[in-house]
C-alpha cells in the first residue's frame, strides 16, 4: 500500500484525529457542583470584575482556531471548507503532539474576505490565538493583516511565514557552512503568492539584497500589468534593474534557487547558468521545481526540498509550534517581524557548527530541541520589541 | 471553604477545563506522512469526490460548537463572551464525561442576531452539531429556528430544551406516581423566556392543555401590551380563558407549578391555594422560587428543584448529552419535537415504577443509563421522523 492508501485507513479507522479532552473529571455531585453550576459562577464573576482574568481561570490562553476557507489546500488547489478538513485536523494534532498547543480547525463557509475577517474578529474572546491556514493569495494577507491590525491575541498565516522562516534558516545555515554573505547573494524566488512573498521580506529583512521575484508569468517587474497588490509590494524590495524576463533569464548568475511554486519547472540548464555552487531550495509538494539528484548533477552545491525522503526537508512544523509556544507563553499580543526572524535563527541554531554539512542544514521535524529553542527566541523578541499583553 | 472557593481554585490549577487530544500518533516520518502532508491529501480527495465521506474521515461527525454570546449566562446576565467562557467549558466537559461528544466552546463578540445566525451558518462545515448556550430570549429561539431551517447539522437550544424536556420528565413521572391524567391538569408556567416557552410547548405536546404563563407582569394574556414574539406564541396555546393577573392568581387551583423564572417569588399561601396534593418543581437556580420544605409544609406532594442538595434534581445534564449522542449516532440533520419528547419519556422510563416515590421523580445525572436510553429514543424518533441526512 502507498502512503495515500495508508493515509485513507488510518483517518477512517480513528474517524479524523482530533477530540476533546475533559481536564477534570465529573464524576459526581461535588466535582460537578465544582465545574458547572454553581461553582463556575466564581470564576465568571472574576471575569466580570477584570477580564484578564480569563487567561487564569480559562484554557483561553493555549487555545488557538485554525481557520482556513479552503480557497488552497496544499497542492489540491480551492477544493472547499468540507475537504479541508483533514488538513486542518492535522495542522491542530501537530500544534498538539509538537508543542502541546490545544487547538481545533474551524472550515468556513465563505471565501469572502471581510466576512472572514468579521468572523475571525468575533470569536476571538475565547481564543488565544488564530492559526490561519490555506487561504489563497493575496486574500490571505489582507485577512492576516486586518486580524493582526484589530486583535490583541497572536494571528499566524503559516503558509506565508511558516516556509519563509524555515527557508530563511537553510539559507542562514548554508552561508554559514561556505562562509558566504547574504549581502553579497543574488536569490531567485519562484512563486509570489503566500509563501513567495513572505520569503522576499524575510530574507530581504536578514540581509540579502538583491532578490529577483517570479510568477507564473516571469519576472515581476514595473512592466508587468497584472500585479496584485502583494505583487507591487514586493516589487519596491526586489528586481532592483527592473529587469524583465522569463525563469530561466532571472536564474543566471544568481547564488541561490528558492522555489515555492510548482513541479519540475526547474531544468538541469538552469542550475548549470547559476553562478558556482548555488543553493537550491525546491519546496514545491510533492514534486520539487526540480529533483535533488538532477539539481546535484547540475552542480548544486546545497539541495533542499519539502520532502521527507531526501536530505534537507523544509518543514514547516519546524516553525509553527514553537513560535505558537512562545508567544503563547509570554503572553504576546502579535507575532511580529522581528519574531519570525528570531525563530528562523533559532532554527538554525539547533545544528551546531561542527555538525553543519551539505545535507545537514536544517534539524530534522523530530529533534526536541527546536520547539524549545524557537519558544524562547520568540518569547524573548516578543519582550524585546513590547508586544506582550498587560498581565 | 464554600463551593465558589473551591470553584475558583479548581479552575486555576487547571487554567480551565478544556484540552484538544490527538487521537494519533505523529512520533517518526511514518506517521507525519500519514497525519499530515502527503497523505492527508486522500481523505481531502476523498470528500471532493463526496462530501459525505467527511463523515467518514474526519472528526467532524463528534465534534460539536458550544456557541453564546454571553447575554444570559447562567443566572448572571448580559455578562458578555469572555466572562462567559468558563460556564461553556463546562458544557463541553459535560459533552465529554457524559456521552463521549467532543466539542469545543466559541464565545461570540457580537450580540447582534443576523450576525450570530451568520457565523454559525459559515462554521458549519467542520461541526456535527451546534449547541446554543446562555442567550437572551427571544433571541435564541430567532436564532435556534434560523439556522434550524438553514443547516443539515442538529442545533440544540439547551436552555430552551434541556429544561424543558427534565421537566416534562418529572411530570410524566408524578402523574404515574399519583395517577393523575395530564389533560386534567391545571399547570402554571412562571417565567416565560427561553426555558418558560419551550415548557409549555412540551407539556402541551405531552398533552396539558390547560397552561397559565406568567411572567414579571402577570399573566401571558391579550391584554397585555408588552409581548414579544415568542410570548405571543405561547399565549396561542395558554390561558385559554383569557384571564389577566398576577403569580397569586394564576395559582389558585392550580395542580401544578413550574418556576423557571426567580428566586422566593413563591409564598406558602400560594401553594395553599392551589388544589390538593400540587406537584411543584421550582427550578430558579442557585435559590428556587420557594424552597423545597415550606413548599412541603404547604401542602405540596412532589418538589423538585435544579439544586443537588434536595430529591428530584431537575437538572439539563440528563438530557443534553444523551440527546446529543442519539442524534450524531444516526447522523440526524435536526432535533426535532418528537425528539425532544421521546428524550424526556426516556429519561422518565429510567426509574422502574415501582421505585418511584415522591422523592424519586427523576434519575440522578450520574446514573449511567440514563445517556444510553436518551440516545436510543432519540436516534429512533430520528428515524420515524425522517431527519436522518443520506449516507
Amino acid at each position: 500500500m502507498n502512503v495515500y492508501e495508508r493515509a485513507l485507513i488510518m483517518h477512517e479507522d480513528n474517524k479524523g484525529k482530533i477530540e476533546i479532552k475533559s481536564k477534570v473529571q465529573v464524576t459526581n455531585k461535588e466535582e460537578l457542583s465544582l465545574a458547572y453550576s454553581p461553582g463556575v459562577a466564581e470564576p465568571c464573576r472574576k471575569i466580570v470584575e477584570d477580564e484578564k482574568n480569563i487567561y487564569k481561570y480559562t484554557s483561553k490562553g493555549n487555545m488557538v482556531a485554525v481557520i482556513t476557507d479552503g480557497s488552497a489546500v496544499l497542492g489540491l488547489g480551492n477544493i472547499g471548507p468540507k475537504a479541508a478538513l483533514p488538513v486542518m485536523e492535522g495542522k491542530s494534532i501537530l500544534l498538539k503532539n509538537f508543542s502541546n498547543v490545544d487547538s481545533f480547525p474551524l472550515c468556513l463557509d465563505t471565501q469572502d474576505v471581510d466576512e472572514i475577517i468579521n468572523i475571525c474578529k468575533n470569536l476571538a474572546p475565547s481564543l488565544g490565538g488564530i492559526n490561519l491556514e490555506d487561504i489563497s493569495a493575496p486574500r490571505c494577507v489582507e485577512i492576516e493583516r486586518a486580524l493582526i491590525e484589530q486583535l490583541d491575541i497572536p494571528v499566524f498565516h503559516d503558509d506565508q511565514h511558516g516556509t519563509a522562516i524555515i527557508t530563511t534558516a537553510a539559507l542562514l545555515n548554508s552561508c554559514k557552512l561556505t562562509d558566504k554573505d547574504p549581502k553579497t547573494l543574488k536569490v531567485v524566488v519562484c512563486g509570489a503568492g503566500a509563501a513567495g512573498s513572505s520569503v522576499v521580506r524575510m530574507i530581504h529583512k536578514y540581509g540579502v539584497d538583491d532578490i529577483i521575484s517570479v510568477d507564473v508569468d516571469g519576472i515581476i517587474s514595473s512592466k508587468r500589468n497584472n500585479l496584485d497588490f502583494l505583487q507591487k509590494e514586493i516589487l519596491s524590495i526586489t528586481n532592483k534593474n527592473d529587469i524583465e524576463g522569463n525563469l530561466s533569464d532571472a536564474m543566471k548568475n544568481a547564488d541561490v534557487f528558492i522555489g515555492v511554486s510548482a513541479g519540475n519547472i526547474v531544468t538541469k540548464e538552469m542550475i548549470k547558468s547559476m553562478n558556482k555552487d548555488p543553493f537550491v531550495f525546491a519546496m514545491a509538494n510533492p514534486v520539487p521545481e526540480i529533483m535533488p539528484d538532477i539539481a546535484k548533477e547540475a552542480g548544486a552545491k546545497i539541495v533542499g526540498t519539502g520532502r521527507s525522503d531526501y536530505p534537507n526537508q523544509i518543514n514547516n512544523v519546524l516553525a509553527f509550534p514553537g513560535i505558537f509556544r512562545g508567544a503563547l507563553d509570554i503572553g504576546a499580543k502579535k507575532i511580529n517581524e522581528e519574531m519570525k526572524l528570531a525563530a528562523a535563527y533559532a532554527i538554525a541554531s539547533v545544528i551546531d557548527e561542527r555538525d553543519l554539512s551539505e545535507d545537514y542544514i536544517v534539524p530534522s521535524p523530530f529533534d526536541e530541541r527546536v520547539v524549545k529553542v524557537v519558544a524562547k527566541a520568540v518569547a524573548e523578541k516578543a519582550i524585546e520589541t513590547n508586544v506582550i499583553r498587560n498581565k
